[in-house]
């Protein structure tokens, strides 16, 4: 059984500090519309921006995931829509680098970020799941945090929950890399791709905040682990070929090929 | 503690069926002299060639790991360098996808592939480990073989386990790659590599076998998950530097960063 989904990666303009301003940008982002069922990926802290201050500034942009101004965005999808924003939570005091699932019919789903980068753990306390899966109106959607795709634990442990694409909101900054060559993270996720026939979307930011440059790694990875769509328009648009057919190739499939009894212990 | 460890990875030419002229190739490559400690890696079934006839034609090009003509192998070696060598390994009257592991003072270890490809299940008993790592005189050396590779799972162990490289003999069938592109398993060894800073060394063949073109994927990849070296004569050498370091950046550590209480079950 094969279906097709479309998705839809933006690469958000965020502004730093201006919660207003950017929950704009994310009801422009949610309000396209396009034929056929859609799954839209914003990037990660996308109602706040990411390079805060100190904990206290974190703070004062934070969020309860059944905000209104976060809730109501539900209304501006079609029922055929759902998408996937990163945003600063607070809950009972404690900080979370979240990502709200959103169908028409209101909030699906909210998950925390597990996997901590760079200074995040002076802000943030990390999640108690390593990628969440959702079953929404649009198919059985992954859903993981930028530095949490970089665990291969975690993509596979979605990919064999069913999960049908991961949507990841990122923001990546930007690291060296040989002429050429794609982002590191970037191989990362193609290589999860390929390694379990996971289509990804990824949504980065592009530009600069307060010194941090943007990688702009905003892509739609295929199952076959290949890059199907970059932005155009700051954008990436694809539409997936979405299957539960792990075979690679006549003889092998992916899954059963796993030998999971091999692969606690070490003989040395 | 860092240290340095050169590595040198041959692109075999292997004649299918002939076992005296590929022994005479391998002995060749074995016999190689470079500065310092080495770990030389030859592709997999290197003594045998890959595309059999039938199990039958496999089976009489088998040999047993103490086999004379292997074991006297290590004869060639100077004492601070270790090989890892595909052969075709008979055993208890069971075939296996085997890669031995030698230093001059002779066989180290014989490692047998896990996750066999294709049509090997036709030919091949999978090997019990899901990798191998060995303390040689050069370090301590992960083993793979071809597709084993390209389960996160195993190169994960064997970075856990401490291996400081990974020597990984292949013989990778040609596939349709987008223009530009590295060959797909190269781009998740270059992900497994970033992942858990795992220097990798890959020998694949070359050219054609009985209608199988080959990938002609054998590189260095460093720590950090880019190419560091590709064959010029058959041959691509480097110079790894070796660390027990797993950080990224200022503030993580890609082992420490793990959560593997999370990775077991799936909350839907």
């Amino acid at each position: 059984m094969s279906r097709q989904l479309r998705v839809s990666a933006v690469s958000l303009p965020v502004e730093i500090g201006d919660v207003a301003a950017n929950l704009a940008a994310v009801e422009h982002a949610l309000r396209q519309r396009q034929p056929g069922p859609l799954l839209i990926v914003l990037p990660e802290l996308a109602t706040s921006g990411y390079v805060f201050a100190d904990a206290a500034e974190a703070r004062a942009l934070a969020m309860r995931a059944d905000d209104p101004r976060l809730v109501s965005l539900a209304g501006l999808l079609s029922p055929d829509t759902v998408a996937v924003v990163g945003f600063c939570e607070i809950d009972d005091g404690r900080l979370f680098n979240s990502a709200l699932v959103l169908g028409s019919a209101g909030v699906l789903g909210c998950y925390r970020k597990a996997h901590l980068w760079g200074t995040e753990r002076g802000v943030f306390v990390p999640g108690d799941e390593a990628g969440a899966v959702l079953d929404t109106p649009v198919g059985r959607i992954g859903v993981a945090i930028c530095y949490d795709g970089e665990f291969p634990e975690l993509t596979r442990r979605l990919a064999l929950a069913g999960a049908e694409v991961l949507a990841l909101p990122v923001n990546w900054p930007m690291v060296a890399r040989p002429l050429g060559e794609h982002p590191p993270e970037t191989i990362q996720l193609m290589a999860a791709a390929r390694t379990s026939r996971l289509a990804t979307v990824i949504a980065d930011r592009h530009g600069v905040e307060r010194g941090v440059e943007w990688t702009g790694g905003t892509a739609v990875i295929s199952a076959d682990g290949w890059i199907q769509a970059t932005p155009a328009g700051g954008v990436a648009t694809a539409v997936l070929d979405l299957s539960d057919d792990k075979s690679l190739g006549a003889h092998n499939d992916l899954f059963a090929d796993r030998r999971p009894e091999l692969y606690g212990g070490i003989h040395v």
